[in-house]
């Protein structure tokens, strides 16, 4: 028998971590929840705040005061930098310096980063990720500058490179933001420019599989492509991206051909995932993506005491399928931890981790959505008021609950979006060369003359 | 006569850009505002950003929402770096590069920037101002991450230092920041954390004149120095700041005496503005701000159809008394100029700019406020139901005002904050030194054994 477990450390406070220490409440354990961030984030609406349909608080909540009311956890800010398994201690990167933290369970739910297919260098530059809320203000920024900038172009090809946005990785991630994108164009901002027509945007979305939303059944990826044609993204599935630079990105079909030069300012990164620096140091075996490879109960080989949960965590069925990198995944596997924790089940005694899917689902555009649960397939308007009610109803605290509601509610009666905040201190470098003169806009038509 | 003004530009979206180009809808000219940010700030509420009441887009509009029904007007997103007075034109700084527009009436509002008494470089890095958004949020990172390293702390020493907030300049912001800050320390935060409390905190308040809001009638500044007291805050008024470092502020009285060394964390700047640096290069007299001095009619000496208005213009009645810097002021130059600019009013028919004082007030905390406008003076209560009324209904757009309005009446019913988001990329660099082990918490009073 091992000795009794006092005190849980648990790395981040994303789904997994937080039903993990929710879980714990009752029982007779201090828990201490690091995170890197003072904030969960609801991130199946991340997409939303990158297309500047929510403000970054709407969809983040305080860990602090999620976690308020349960006093044997306390929160605290920092970065895990590395786990010592046989000491029993984790390394803290905390704001003002290196701490330690001793544990007798520990769980590990600190996620993926994004990762570019080993082009980290190269193209992170050219096309920004979609995993945190400075990545989604990131990409905020850029597809608000670009039409920003279209207006001061000087040649029509310029316009049109300024005006060519391209999604790469048709996962829920990146049809979602193919979606806002084109409602952007054609209607948020439709009337904001005297020189431009934001409706003539193109939006292209690439995919290396031969469809979109890859994981979901036959006949909703049709449903879902669809729809995306009807709203007018260029769906280019069977094609990867070849290179990425400043003044666009080149696709190659996956079964051949010439490469082709999509001339884009705006490329945007819904296509890779890696496990975070922090798996590279356990010494477990990882997988292709660098994921922890668990046992059944999710332990790491040999440290019956220490779990992986969620995305960071390379788990299976017992036929060997794996489990999905999804919010539900991480929940449960965070809620079946804690109780071996709260029960201090010996490693023999413990049952095989079992993920009950209950559904995937996208939205499309304005009011479309594709929602698959067990046997029950929509699509269209229906299923885009289901996942409406779902994602409303999983938003942490009534507080977010009721603003989302209402800045839905409002953008969908005037197409608005709330968030169109450009922000930076740091602006486009400006390029050297001469001072380029601009004629004054030439009278609209009903203007005074 | 001077040719007739075909194309007008305005330097600045601002109070006094804005009216000025909503002043000019109907007049048969051509309008081109220029602004380094995409958005209008109400800047009044900028402190409940800094504390993390609100998000920063409830108190911004996009400029091209809000003149998107004025076919006359274009919107261009660039920095104005030089005018050139002869050629009629200025250079703008857009996103990709250098451009030039040319004029016929030139309204230069470009505002004011943060300034520290001529000690930007050395003081600026540990006292940051409160003049935009960005430096709203970086007070609110600043005011939120105090608290989380106060957690960490090791040393009773350290977590004072720590939990001490210094406010500079007793002006309205000040004062407004000051009782924010110690609703956040009291309220907000009073039962999220497990190692310190935060109702210690300590909240000092420094002025360099012999009371709080220098330019208030002498009862409301009385008023206003008793609501602050009476809520907590540290006043020390007759002080100036000698030195800010890293490790707090030195303070000395300005009737002499010893200085005073205050450990802190965490100061904020709300003493100091100057004008923006384009003031400087347009070859006309400025005041000690840097404020251009103007005519009777806000025009520049010598240049009749180029005009300053708002903070930069160093304007004054007929009496020579100057003209406050304040929304009011430069709402009424900006719809003043933009009538010489519609009927073409030749310099010698120009009235003189006349300035009406509709008024000022200041909000304490979290209900109480004082408000001079006219005869009449009110402070407490009272006076708060008010400030909130004038405020929503100044707020441009409806939106924002609903949002604002909600937000506000779930802070008073619940003493939540929607903002308390730390979210930057650079985290405060950690110090080098040896990993230093911290104890698990301790149980607090009430949680299982």
């Amino acid at each position: 028998m091992s000795a009794p477990i006092r005190h849980v450390v648990i790395v981040g406070g994303g789904f997994g971590g937080l039903a993990c220490a929710r879980a714990l409440a009752g029982a007779p354990v201090q828990i201490t929840l690091v995170d890197r961030r003072n904030h969960h984030l609801f991130q199946p609406l991340l997409y939303q705040v990158a297309g500047a349909a929510l403000s970054p608080a709407e969809i983040a909540a305080p860990l602090r005061v999620v976690l308020r009311k349960q006093p044997n956890c306390a929160v605290m800010l920092g970065e895990v930098t590395r786990v010592n398994p046989q000491g029993r201690s984790v390394e803290v990167l905390a704001p003002d310096g290196p701490r330690s933290l001793h544990f007798d369970a520990l769980v590990v739910a600190a996620g993926m980063r994004n990762a570019w297919f080993g082009k980290d260098r190269e193209w992170a530059p050219f096309a920004p990720g979609m995993k945190d809320l400075d990545d989604a203000l990131e990409v905020r920024r850029r597809i608000l500058l670009a039409f920003e900038r279209a207006e001061w172009a000087n040649s029509p090809e310029e316009r049109h490179r300024l005006l060519t946005f391209v999604v790469v990785g048709a996962g829920p991630t990146g049809v979602e933001l193919a979606g806002a994108l084109v409602e952007i164009a054609r209607r948020s901002l439709a009337r904001d420019f005297r020189r431009i027509n934001p409706t003539e945007a193109r939006v292209v979305l690439i995919e290396g599989a031969p469809g979109v939303l890859p994981p979901y059944p036959p006949e909703l990826r049709r449903a879902a492509l669809e729809h995306l044609l009807a709203i007018g993204v260029e769906v280019r599935v069977g094609h990867r991206v070849q290179d990425i630079g400043p003044e666009g990105v080149s696709i190659v079909g996956t079964e051949g051909g010439a490469p082709e030069f999509i001339p884009s300012a705006t490329v945007l990164w819904a296509a890779g995932l890696r496990a975070v620096p922090l798996a590279d140091g356990l010494g477990v075996a990882q997988d292709r993506l660098g994921r922890l490879v668990v046992g059944p109960d999710l332990s790491l080989p040999g440290h019956p005491w220490i779990f992986a949960i969620g995305d960071l965590a390379a788990s299976a069925d017992a036929e060997g399928r794996p489990h999905p990198g999804v919010a539900q995944n991480a929940i449960q596997g965070g809620t079946f931890v804690a109780g071996l924790i709260a029960a201090g089940t010996p490693p023999a005694a413990r049952p095989r981790y079992a993920y009950t899917d209950r559904g995937s689902m996208a939205v499309i555009g304005r009011s479309r959505a594709v929602v698959a649960a067990g046997p029950m397939q929509l699509s269209g308007r229906r299923a885009w008021v289901l996942w409406l009610f779902v994602h409303l109803m999983a938003l942490v605290g009534y507080r977010n609950r009721l603003m989302v509601f209402l800045q839905w509610a409002m953008s969908f009666l005037t197409w608005e979006r709330s968030g169109r905040l450009i922000r930076d201190r740091e602006r486009a470098a400006a390029l050297p060369g001469a001072v380029t003169p601009l004629a004054p806009p030439s009278a609209p038509p009903g203007s005074p003359p």
